[in-house]
């Protein structure tokens, strides 16, 4: 993982570091705060903050006075009721704010979603490390012929070394070069004393889309649950996947009835079209249904069945 | 104010309720957390939650693994820097989140402010107090006659007593017919039961917009600074301002770093146009500047002036 | 409707000003660009710009270099593809301004939709207009006692009338004292001599939450629909619905394709959760599925059942 | 530039589709609707779309039924007085949808502007286009020492020459083996038949930061002017800067009331902080002041004496 030992420690050193708050806790994430949980092979995700629980919800649901927290069923109550319609904007009342290391391709996927606060490394300010992403083995896969965007079957044991090896060596020629134009030692000074340092924010260019950046990422639980649903989701792609995967452990962590309502009525809910509800109608009433007389495409019709198993 | 006895023991049992946290803490907002701060004659904000202090900034400013905290010096030097140049994403990284009691027609002008997250009482689905605002004797000012939007000298004791029976008797008239049409007692039963109850959501429509409404307000500091240079604004409503007001004492005590650096270049620093830049070097230089030759309208010199106390 | 002979001469004016324009046309749209649409008793709804057709949809999804219309048909299947698989990015490719005419107390729940532009009449700056809302004698209705935020059954005739009246009364009284405080004739001149004129900041409190605002909002077709999604269900309060309803008229002509695809895939599509979907499997398959075995709960079950009414 | 032949025909096609509208035109930016502006060595910016003119301006502020135009000096002077006073709100009621061809690395400075619609050219989906960014000779400079993010001195032939070589060969060479692995031809049929096609959406990671991407990009005026400021500023990386003056040029076609403003209240207008206000009185009053007697820092004072040429 791209953190080295004395970040650990330094990170261990943090956590030691207990006060007391009036503010609500979400002891299952007090455990794992400030600790880097491995992503990829370079990357990580770690909480460095959070702000409220699964009390906080309900309490702005209520607009109430002290804690929100009354009875823990009906808590519960309300969170499922709340998400299975859709009302959203109590969940904006909690937030939380993650330390991320992952690939820039990935980085530029992720960024499209435009409803949390970012700061990022930045490599006009300095010099990007010499992390990059190389798929593992058995994620070097062909293009899928049925999804434009997608994957499909792994590679020989011949063809996936090949592009692993180019990977590497691309990777690595870059930031050689990279470093060569930077000229610059780890005290910061001119290394080769006859030559210039080229700027920084030039020589970056040089650099392959599989290199890791860093950022602090804040967001609040509702764009978050958007943000996983739609990473998480099988068509997404597996790199930013692993991301959405580990934050949905965190996510349970820090608000378990939240998270349980939104795996039912969102993550694993579907959403049905108008002709979809007709189709379901007649087939519930014992009606064969074809996809000649269901009026869809082919298409859609083979998605309608792949939900129901049909 | 508006927050009954039994509120405010309920404020203080939940204030004892204290607990472990690693999460960076702020002493002084710890010390009124949940307490609320009266505003105008019924009204009070106070906050709830809060994530991140000063340190945070410059965590996120650096995307460093520990604490962003080494000296206390370089910390407010960062700060001081980044707000002088208007850097203002680390400031994103801080989140606060107020339970707030305010008039409808202060609250029409706050929620202009999109960039909050926001739960308010429902008066679909629930009563509505009986707390209204009245100004108090000094603020029943005259319509300013240069400023469009603004008050001049408070009337004289007959006018203003006469204003103030009229918002008291209207206010207080459109909420008996509001609780006649309702028609429901304080167990939620029918009062007269001869009578049908009209729907809630009709019947909120007779009252005034001086009655208070109530919610839960969350915001990153960024954009409550943003917030807060309006709104305590001398041009801004007295009615917002006072709110303004005791959110600037706020944050004064979360982020004291942030607060004075915010007086120092924003809330109390200036804009000046580039006639402005060109005006004042001739000023410096000892040329005598006047409107004619300033190349600037009377009332943009005017402003000009009014900065440097010409 | 409140809209006035001289404005309407005044638009009908600005309609004949016909000009050339490169840019892409929505041809039904333009037959009714700044026209009036009525909604309640003194409201409106009326386009005055908008940007875009379903063409620019497909083009934005294609980022191709000319017209995004290629042949109608693959358009068209575009635009489904993209919004049954919740591709919103290239709806937010078009947009839309309104002017509109509505009830305050409709106005507050309008603006809690924060992705849109808003330049909202002042009444800091200008008095109101006399308009205010009472609903017609179909819609005054009782609170409902299923759904604590709805309305159900129509008073009889006696007591609609009582609310009818109290609501005139009131509306009326308010406006009355708002005019005696503000002192101000047609022309801004002072109407009584003898007495001030309350700052207007002050007097519009005094007014009841049914008088009529105004504003200009701006928005891109993806929240708008979202927005109509919420606004034009059957769960809206009556007095929003109707000004969604007008709005998707509009949508239909402004773009058709999409409109067509958001019916069928949004408005009358369906959320299905996880347990939803485990139990329309056994139903298709035969299976007499009961609530007590279903798993959910009588009221979700319920939800479920009226959706293939059941 | 990065357009070919065959498009720019398409542009000038499409360009001759003259229709009426009713809509406001700008007749300037109608005149250059859909013409790629060169930028950098194969970059582009056009304008596709827009809504609005200065007239929308004054309208959305007035609230008005008509044109907002009724006399040019006074919509020219209301445009003034809005931005001096920050008044943003009226700004936001224009729109304009660019179409960018821009280096990845640059676009990840972009998007951090997130209040703008995006679509770009999915590298997932679709093969990435062969051009790649290399600085002209005279932009081959060395870090800076004072700007830890900007450059300085233009480095000497041979340097440079390095560089660029660099560069070229490491661009080269990692799209070579971007094909290889794609092994794709024109039609999208293997070319090798004997070896597989690595998916689009690993592939693509092998490319380095200075190839060009591509999108769509829509922004109220509002935010443009303010990335603008951020962009065209003279502390803004070259990359950058070229394309923040093309669209200044094209703000100023479409809008130039709001243009003249622009630069005169934000673009060429200064933040002055506090403390800075104070010396400024005291050196208009003929005091000489001093950095030591200023009270500010050696940087803060260098900073405002700059802005007044001192």
């Amino acid at each position: 993982m791209g953190i080295n030992e004395e970040q650990l420690k330094e990170i261990e050193e943090f956590r030691k570091n207990k006060q007391e708050t009036v503010r609500p806790i979400s002891p299952d994430l007090e455990e794992i705060l400030y600790k880097p949980i491995p992503v990829l092979d370079h990357g990580f995700v770690r909480v460095v903050d959070y702000m409220g629980t699964d009390s906080s919800i309900v309490q702005a649901a209520r607009v109430s006075y002290g804690s929100g927290t009354k009875k823990v069923n009906q808590d519960k109550g309300l969170i499922f009721y709340l998400l299975r319609h859709r009302h959203t904007t109590p969940f904006e009342m909690c937030e939380i704010k993650f330390h991320i290391k992952v690939p820039i391709f990935i980085a530029r996927q992720w960024i499209r979603h435009r409803t949390a606060n970012v700061n990022e490394y930045s490599a006009r300010y300095s010099i990007l490390g010499r992390d990059y992403y190389v798929p593992e083995r058995n994620q070097v896969a062909a293009q899928s012929t049925i999804n434009m965007q997608g994957r499909e079957e792994v590679l020989n044991d011949a063809e996936a070394k090949k592009v692993m090896d180019l990977l590497h060596e691309d990777a690595k020629r870059c930031y050689e070069n990279y470093e060569y134009m930077l000229n610059e030692d780890k005290e910061g000074n001119r290394k080769d004393e006859s030559r210039s340092q080229l700027a920084r924010e030039l020589a970056r260019m040089n650099l392959t889309l599989n290199y890791y950046t860093e950022w602090y990422w804040k967001i609040d639980l509702h764009n978050l649950l958007h943000f996983l649903k739609l990473r998480a989701d099988s068509h997404a792609q597996y790199e930013i996947r692993v991301y959405a995967e580990a934050m949905l452990d965190i996510v349970k962590k820090w608000v378990p009835f939240t998270y349980e309502a939104f795996e039912q009525y969102v993550m694993n809910g579907e959403h049905i079209s108008q002709k979809g509800v007709e189709i379901l109608k007649r087939m519930i009433n014992g009606e064969k249904v074809t996809q000649e007389d269901s009026g869809m495409s082919k298409r859609e019709w083979g998605e309608l069945m792949a939900i129901f198993d049909k």
